[in-house]
C-alpha cells in the first residue's frame, strides 16, 4: 500500500465532493491532510464543469435532497465519461425510501470505482431490507472473527454484483474487488465516537484513488490503512492527555497531515486473502 | 437530575435533527458526547420515516428556508403522532418576518415538549415584538437577580400559554413547566463567545428528553446542568492554558463526553422554586 | 491600522453572512474571535430584513446555487441602499460558467466596498479566462518580489475598473483602493494547508469594515494584518508542539480572539506604496 501513498504524495489530486453539510468541513480538511485539494460544488449548473477539472469525485448521500440527487447523477456520469474515479458513500441507505431510491438510481446510472459503507449499509444496498437503526451499524451486523469468512463471501458477491470495489468499514475494515480481499486491522474504537469518521474515510479513499487511477484496489487499502493509523495515533494522544471526543477529532486530522512512510511501513496491519 | 443522566447512559437515544448548517457539526458531536446518536435529514421525502426511527426530534430555525420549514412541520407532526418529544430552538425569532411566521406556524401545527431560547427570543415569541439585534440576547433583556422574579413569572406564563416546558438560557438558565421552575447557576460567560452554544444546548436537551420521555422537565434541567458543568470545565482549562475561543469549543464538547455522575452530584447548582 | 482595530473593539458590529456551507462554522467563530457578532441567513424571504439590522454584509460564492445567488443580489442591493459595506469573496471564479455569471451579475448589480480573492480569482474576474485548477491559486499566478510591481499595477487597474478596494491574498497580501496600496508581509505558509482561511479572512475584513465604515481601506489592511499575525501565532504553536493542520485551525481562531494592540504594534509588517 506504500506505493499508493507515495504516488499520492507526488501528485496531489483535486477532489470534487458532493457531500452532506454535517461533516463537510471535516471532509475538506481531511482531504487537505491526506495530500489532496478539496472542491465542493453541488449545483446542477456547474457540477459537470467542476468534475471535469478534478481527479476524483466523492458522492456522499448523508443529507441528500431532491436538488442534490440530480447533481450527483450529472457529476457521476460526466466523471464516468472522463474516466475519473467515483466513490460512493451510501450513508443511511435502508433508513428511508428516499435514500433507497436515490442509491438505486445512482448505482444504475453511474459506475462506481469504490462503494464504501458500514456492513449494515452494504447489506441494505444488496437486500434492500429496511434498516431500522439510523446511520450506525446494527448490532446483528457487527463483524467478528467468528462471522468473518461469511462476511467476506458476502462482500465479494456484492463486489461482483455491483462491479466495484466494496469497502465495509468497522472494527475490521474489509475491502474487496471480488477477487482479492484485504482485511485491515488498524483503527481504534474511538473513531465511532465522533461524527464524520465515515465521511472522512470516504474522502480519503477518493483522494487516494484520484492519485492512483490505475490501482483502485491498492489505493483503497492504502486509504483504509492511513485512516486506521491516524485513528490509533489520535486515540493514544487523547488517552494520554485525558481528553474527550472533540480533541480526538482534531488529532485524527492532525495525524493524517503528519503521516509518514515510516509510520505506514511499521504500523500497517493488512492481511490479503 | 441525576436520574435523567443515568437513564440516558442506559439507553442511548437516536436524535433526529433539522437544524442550521452553521453549527450542525457541533450539534452532531455534542449529541454523541452526551450519549446519543445524531441523525440529520431535512428532505420532505424522508423526514417522516427518519423521525419514526428516532427517540427525539430537534428543530432549530437558525438558517431556515422555505424548503426546510415544510420539513420541520411534517417531521414535527409525525413525531407528535408517535409520542416522540419535539424540541424547538426559535433562533433569531423577532429578527425577520420569515422567522416570525415560521415559528408561529410551528407552534400552531406541532406540539413541543420543550421550547428553548434566550430570553429575547422567548419574549419575541410571546409578544411578537420586532427584535432589532440579531440572534444574541438584548441588553434590556438580561436576567439579573433584580428582575429574576419578574422573569420567572413571565416564563411561567409563557409555558402555560404555549403548553410546553420553556427554557430561557443565559447567565442564569431558567426552566419551567408552568408549575415547577428551576434556576441553574452552572455555566460560564465564555459560552457566549463561540457560535453554537445555544444550538448544542438545544440538542443536549433533545438527547436527554429522548432518553427520559416520561420526565421531560427533569430531563431538561439535567441537560442544562450538564451543559453548564461542561462550560465551567472548558473555561477553567482555557484559562489555565492561556488559550482562546476555538480551544474552548473543543473542550466544551470534550467535557460533555467525559462527564461523570460524580461531577454531576458535586457540581450541580440547581434551585427549584 | 491600529485605529481600525481600536474602533472595532469599541463597537462590535453585527455581520450578515451569505456564505458557503463548507467553512461557515469557522467564519462564524472567526467573526466572534475578531470582535463582531455573526448572523447567517440566506432565504430570499428574509435577507433584506436581516441585512438592515447589520453593520456589514459578507458574500461568499463558495457553494453558490440558484437559490442563494438571488439572495446575494437582494441583500447586496439593500445593503447599498442603507450604506452598509458589502464584501465579496468570489471563490473559484473562473472554474465554472455558473460562478462566472454569478460574479458578473453581483458586480453589475451590487456596489462592493471590498472584493477579496487570491490573485488567480482576481485575474479571472478581470479577464474572464477559464481557470483550470479549482479554488487554489495557480502556479503561474504566484506573487514574488520579481513580479510584484507588475501585480500591483494590475490590481490598481482592477480596483479602478471595479470601483472597490481590491485584495489579492497570498504569501504577500496586497490591498489597494486604486491610489494607495498596502503590502502585508504577515502570515505563514501553513494558512494554505487548511480549508477556510480565505473565507475566514473575508469575514474578518467584513467585521473590520462594519466597525470602520468611513475607513474601508484602513479597515481592510487592519484585517489582513490581524489575520496574518494570527497565522504566525498558530504556526509557531503547532511547530513547537509537533501538531498538524486541525490544531493549526484551532490556534488560528484562538489567536484572533486573544489579539492585543501590543501584538498589533509590534508585529505588523505593512508597507504602504
Amino acid at each position: 500500500m506504500i506505493n499508493a501513498f507515495e504516488r499520492l504524495k507526488k501528485t496531489p489530486p483535486l477532489v470534487h465532493n458532493i457531500t452532506n453539510y454535517v461533516t463537510v468541513n471535516d471532509v475538506a480538511n481531511m482531504i487537505l491532510a491526506t495530500g489532496g485539494a478539496p472542491l465542493m460544488a453541488d449545483d446542477q449548473g456547474e457540477v459537470e464543469e467542476i468534475v471535469s477539472i478534478s481527479s476524483a469525485l466523492y458522492i456522499n448521500v448523508g443529507t441528500l435532497n431532491a436538488r442534490t440527487i440530480d447533481s450527483m447523477v450529472l457529476a457521476g456520469k460526466k466523471a464516468n465519461a472522463l474516466k475519473i474515479p467515483v466513490i460512493l458513500d451510501p450513508v443511511g441507505v435502508g433508513a428511508s425510501t428516499l435514500r433507497n431510491s436515490a442509491v438505486e438510481r445512482l448505482v444504475e446510472e453511474v459506475e462506481f470505482a469504490v462503494i464504501k459503507g458500514n456492513i449494515s449499509e452494504i447489506k441494505a444496498m444488496i437486500t434492500n431490507v429496511k434498516n431500522a437503526g439510523g446511520v450506525d451499524v446494527q448490532a446483528q451486523d457487527l463483524v467478528h472473527d467468528d462471522n468473518l469468512d461469511e462476511t467476506i463471501h458476502f462482500l465479494q458477491g456484492a463486489s461482483k454484483a455491483l462491479k466495484t470495489v466494496i469497502v465495509a468499514s468497522g472494527a475490521i475494515d474489509i475491502a474487496t474487488d471480488g477477487k482479492e480481499t484485504a482485511l485491515i486491522r488498524n483503527g481504534d474504537p474511538m473513531m465511532a465516537k465522533i461524527t464524520g469518521t465515515g465521511c472522512m474515510l470516504g474522502s480519503v479513499i477518493a483522494t487516494y484513488c484520484g492519485a492512483n487511477k490505475e490501482h483502485i484496489f491498492e489505493a483503497t487499502v492504502g486509504a483504509l490503512t492511513a485512516m486506521g493509523l491516524s485513528g490509533q495515533y489520535a486515540a493514544d494522544k487523547v488517552e494520554r492527555l485525558g481528553e474527550g471526543i472533540a480533541s480526538f477529532r482534531t488529532y485524527l486530522i492532525d495525524a493524517m497531515s503528519m503521516l509518514t512512510i515510516e509510520q505506514f511501513e511499521e504500523g500497517e496491519q493488512v492481511e490479503l486473502r
